[in-house]
């Protein structure tokens, strides 16, 4: 069967919401405000994240699939929305302690979050929407 | 000239960034959990609310406007984004200060933040996305 | 509180999949192609239904919800997705057996599923889009 | 068959393209600057027009159609979009001679070019998109 | 003039609507079932496909394109969607008679449908979303 | 902190309404008719354009930030709305005096308005989305 073996990336888009504020600690207040605006604001905003997961490999000649998306949208569940959802990231994730939650840096975290869980035979591509109008991609 | 006049509604969609939690004031955290779920974790979410605030009057016959969508967002930047973006809405936003910061009762206090800025001649309505797939409006 | 009591709507965007062909019992094929063109084809095509189901009622003093939307999504799972998603309306669909699966047919058909399980106090409204481009809303 | 004779509306969703200014002949160049900014400016600019035809009526029991959509796309193109698309409104379209292109007339033109040719015992409703984030509706 | 001989990709969106069931010649019932849940489903499901056609090749001269969008859109109409709109993948497309119709295997199979149909300067890419949640890309 | 120094793309979304026609000096109105069709047209017609703007470089270890993309988002106002936005392309904007303002053309102009004004470690792609349908990339 002729596209047996081809190499397709396959993506998954899920979401997720959460509360942050952009904060770097050992800077002032004032350093904060001016580097990072009302994204810094002491009381937290939020988003609605939206997230696409994109894994890379070849067709399986048995189903047709690269990896069966249902179970990308379970990975993704268990490992990624388990800890991020409905959370705030500054004091509930564990991954944001000394780490600023800007959106780059989010899409690493859930790069690592996820990479365990897919098969090291396959790419795997974060990208993450904090807004309509911007969004970031790891690895680029 | 033949469209004078006649009725048409104009909407202008903006949105806004903001963290919030779902709680009752006076009710035990088992019974905010029980009712609210995830939406009552403690530490807030967030979401990016999209607003689409719509207008409803005759067609001025100089300006073949309803309103000037220009002029309506400049209102709400001011008596609505002004007060909510960014913001904690249960911490940060004098309206809910006893009000659980449902999208029911934000469409509500948005109508109210801006009615009295639109001309009393025209009809007000707004719609308000908490996320993509759970909206609400008011007046219904 | 301000907004309790107010006339609010909510409404759940839900999605499923599911074949169908537009065929009227009783005509020859020659008028079902003449009326249903492409859609008529013997081997049946299929859509993405985006489905919103439009609840209204008066905002409850207790929660401030007029209806819980993870509830509304819990039965719209239940008593419609359960009956439709990844089937085929013509074959497997009961109220389908004599009714031909439009789009206006398929909103009536959701109602009237759904109609029973929210409380008599609020008033429902479909909007079902067959395609980005085609849709459909009842009652209307 | 239970639908049968059921009030539903259909809609049609359609896109075009033209160019316009907002202009009122008679004024100065400074009062249509004053009211218009930007849109004023004389060498036109234009717009995606995203247009909504609603089309409301019970459910006709042959077919299960309120009206063939394909039909009404079709109608569209011949007395809407042969008039309007890749056009320059102000200086192309006879409608617009005396009537400046704003949303809410552009609608009211729309509507008029097509209620002749949709059946008198159905409703007609117009939504047109300027931008993602500016619309009208006509009637209201 | 500056900008010609530079490379672009340039991108045709198409959609079509179709039936299928995922479902492996030669397995059991049992297995189709575990490995493709309610995808396999014997009476066949249906979705909306959206269709991404990328070209990349070198700004003609001449005209300032890359490949004229018309053009394409009519050969994705012509050699694409002419073979896969309206049907039954797995009943009505010869390309999928020993080949189970997955988002990856109708990438791979539109790939080679247009593939002759385009200038061998000109590399082409698919891009098919099964729901607005899921999709491929091909080649990866 | 883990994420520090790894490459990250961060994209910004923006959009401006222009009007324009296709059309290359020196051919006569039948070439430029038969090449380019209705966007011909001597009167102009428009488009809204979306546009979307990527950087790509390592996360800064500061900031948590490749680049503020409230700072992208200025730059590209400056630099780039501000010539084009509400602008007839062909007869207001300087870089179209001797070329076609097709899509193509259109994103190798942002990127050489924007490219001085991006540090130079940093890439730059531009994406321009001249209808819903109707898209390019460069550099690609």
């Amino acid at each position: 069967m002729k596209s047996m073996g081809k190499k397709v990336a396959v993506i998954r888009r899920e979401h997720f919401n959460a509360a942050h504020r952009l904060y770097k600690k050992g800077w002032t207040d004032e350093q904060n405000a001016s580097t990072f605006g009302k994204c810094s604001l002491p009381n937290y905003h939020g988003h609605n994240y939206e997230l696409e997961v994109k894994v890379t490999g070849a067709i399986d000649e048995e189903t047709g699939f690269v990896m069966d998306l249902k179970l990308l949208s379970d990975l993704v569940s268990m490992h990624v929305l388990e800890e991020l959802d409905h959370k705030n990231l500054n004091m509930d994730v564990e991954a944001f302690r000394d780490l600023n939650p800007t959106a780059e840096n989010i899409a690493v975290v859930i790069h690592d979050l996820l990479r365990p869980h897919i098969e090291s035979s396959l790419d795997l591509f974060i990208r993450l929407y904090e807004t309509p109008r911007n969004y970031v991609e790891y690895p680029a």
